[in-house]
């Protein structure tokens, strides 16, 4: 047993945040063990889900705490999840090398979280977040994800000019409602790297992105204002694939 | 004023549903009046809001009762909306001769409400949904709707077969993970009329379905088990559209 640590109901000011469940504790553990801190179980865990979790945590080093029942009721914010996994929060450097998606001012956690499920299905592994944003580190965006921040490089910016100097080589597509190119008609140079982006889910991008490369626009009627970030996030990268 | 009835917090039970907010209730008067019971007005809503709600029931004959703060405060969930407004449960036939979506079991309400607007968008107005499923008149899934179950036509079906039997004339493509044809090298007839059919959240379309119609997927590399229901649906819209 590690120290009795006072770990508290999640807020984005602690340096660490949580995993619920078994299932999404040990995929965490598989992808990356590096920032995990140790496991909480409560006793109400079934005894073949225990197993597991003790053999994939053993062959990681990462310390189990068993009967953490306060802890964990305290911790728990839905549901009756019976192991915590506490992470160290961390961020990955974007690649140079790789397509990106870059998300401004995202508000929606639960949104963000399935951006980033679709990005790890769709080969794309590096997101740029540019603030003011969701906490990517609250555990309804962990859970959304189904494990994906644990295996992609994301990283926060200040403003988008600070996401684009430091990448230059890359052509940049910008997906705006009243842009001029439907999606189903761009012509692109497939050689090149290139980063989607997409703005808040009320509000879009702003005109200052109405210079910034091509924009594009997913074609739909007039019966809806917009479609759902997560699925014009979808859509994209369906098509850029 | 009309009479003092007693409206509850929100249970699948009632006959009726909410939708919250001076936006929202407007698109629902504005889109579908004939379900509208009323709208009740919390005293801090602002005055312009309130002129214009109070405009669009006059022309729709609804009646508007105001001061409504305690029952408000009663029936509203999250949020702090100071306009409800209270329409019946309805079922609107689903078209023959149109294009459907059909799905099997659905059980997330923000994922259903997010279908029903991404179908309005890409110009499918008919849903089949076949129970056991979410319950479409929870005001989560009227609110992620954004309008759109005003807008279009839904039914629930006992069984899929049951569905299939009021609707033979058509192309049926299942979405199912270990199918042979890939969405994107599928060979249509454009003439004809076709449901698109996507099973439950966590286990998809059962084995049944391997005989229903031509089995479809949409290709992901196998990082993730699968897309989200309401991203593999938006594809699906993007791509037959």
């Amino acid at each position: 047993m590690t120290k009795d640590r006072k770990y508290k109901k999640y807020s984005n000011k602690l340096d660490y945040s949580y995993s619920f469940g078994t299932y999404a504790t040990i995929d965490m553990i598989k992808h990356n063990p590096i920032v995990v801190e140790c496991v909480l179980v409560h006793k109400k865990l079934e005894q073949s889900s225990l197993k597991a979790l003790l053999d994939v945590c053993e062959e990681h080093g990462i310390s189990v705490n068993q009967n953490c029942n306060k802890v964990i009721e305290r911790i728990r914010t839905k549901g009756s999840y019976n192991v915590i996994g506490i992470f160290k929060k961390f961020e990955r450097k974007l690649d140079s090398y790789s397509n990106h998606v870059v998300l401004v001012n995202p508000s929606d956690m639960g949104n963000v979280g399935t951006i980033m499920r679709t990005c790890l299905g769709f080969g794309i592994s590096d997101i740029a977040i540019v603030s003011p944003a969701v906490d990517v580190f609250n555990p309804k965006v962990v859970r959304a994800s189904m494990g994906a921040i644990f295996q992609i490089n994301f990283k926060y910016y200040d403003s988008f000019k600070e996401y684009e100097e430091n990448f230059e080589e890359r052509d940049l597509y910008t997906f705006i409602l009243n842009s001029a190119v439907d999606l189903k008609s761009l012509n692109r140079d497939l050689g090149k790297k290139y980063s989607l982006i997409f703005g808040n889910e009320s509000s879009g991008l702003d005109k200052s992105f109405s210079k910034v490369g091509q924009s594009v626009y997913i074609k739909h009627n007039n019966k809806i204002d917009s479609l759902n970030l997560g699925i014009a996030v979808g859509i994209a990268l369906y098509h850029f694939q």
